[in-house]
């Protein structure tokens, strides 16, 4: 871009710094911004500092929102016996919306992955355990991602509540609802075996 | 995202707007941005901002840059006889970095493409029409992107150009340098054969 924009080439950048975002997209979004229109270029500014100075981070559950305690951890009607630890905001989300959870959330900031960095300590897992040690809570559900990162961030997490009187609970594995068993991968074929239950009718054998 | 954040949920709105950017990379870049430091975030708001205020659109080529006309265009050395028209301005900054082309571009602003609502006149094609009837300029190569859309963009500007008194000139399509044969698709095989260029060296033969 010698001969280009320097302000879209550090626009370029801002942007290739974001998660997932490759130099190539970041090019395309910063030459977007240039032909928006003043009023939403001013929008997209606005949105951008609103999440600055409102969106802040619930100082018990780590859930996102525009207050402290965020809108779910002072909710009434939430059954306050049972938390769910999950790795990420849109994790908690996302389990929020199926409308199958009733209980309080922990968002533990990601997964452990030392590759990347990321130790147990840079993650709110001291946190939880401080929670789980409260009267109320009698269950903490381990909601990490089925994969190795997110079942060795579960495997930590449950050596940490081991001595905390609490149950402790992990997402069931299977074959998912609409899957196909050819489609299906191997491990999670072996997780819905192992995981498999009965549905013998009682008094209907011997 | 009922529980969450409502400013979160507007800055995915107005990411998930840019070209190529899912919800779910939308929702991803929100809360990015909401874990920026206050700086970072700043930086980013002024990058926007500058590109707004500082990015200008060539007036004679449709090129963007700090000034008008563009470092190119009011450029010394270049060759002001020829033009060469591509689709977008990433496309002029891959040809300029190559450093084989000397001449001058000209932004075409994408591609004609109805059924996206795309047409001719939304496009830059009647300036660069009106370009090549100058003194000055002896050629036109059209490089627009070797696809269906590209296609058809070049045969619609090279029927404009038929009555302008000027060479025009399409890229050679053939074997991309590195590839390989099997690899190749049927079309880039066919352009290959056809653009064949005789290799025997002169009064060797008969």
């Amino acid at each position: 871009m010698a001969k280009g924009s320097d302000s879209i080439a550090q626009l370029t950048a801002a942007f290739a710094k974001m998660p997932g975002i490759g130099v190539r997209t970041a090019e395309r979004l910063a030459y977007y911004v240039q032909s928006l229109s003043t009023e939403d270029a001013r929008a997209l500014v606005e949105a951008i500092r609103t999440v600055k100075t409102r969106a802040v981070v619930c100082s018990q559950c780590f859930n996102i929102s525009e207050t402290d305690p965020c809108p779910i951890c002072s909710g009434r009607g939430r059954d306050r016996s049972t938390l769910c630890a999950v790795e990420r905001v849109q994790d908690l989300a996302v389990i929020e919306s199926s409308g199958s959870y009733r209980g309080l959330y922990h968002v533990l900031g990601g997964r452990i992955a030392p590759l990347e960095g990321v130790y147990p300590e840079d993650l709110t897992i001291r946190q939880l355990v401080e929670r789980a040690r409260g009267e109320e809570v009698k269950e903490v559900i381990i909601a990490t991602n089925p994969d190795t990162e997110g079942d060795s961030t579960a495997h930590y997490v449950m050596d940490q509540l081991a001595p905390v009187d609490v149950e402790v609970s992990v997402l069931a594995r299977g074959i998912p609802a609409g899957g196909r068993l050819e489609h299906t991968a191997q491990g999670t074929l072996a997780g819905a075996l192992s995981g498999r239950r009965s549905v013998k009718a009682k008094g209907n054998g011997t």
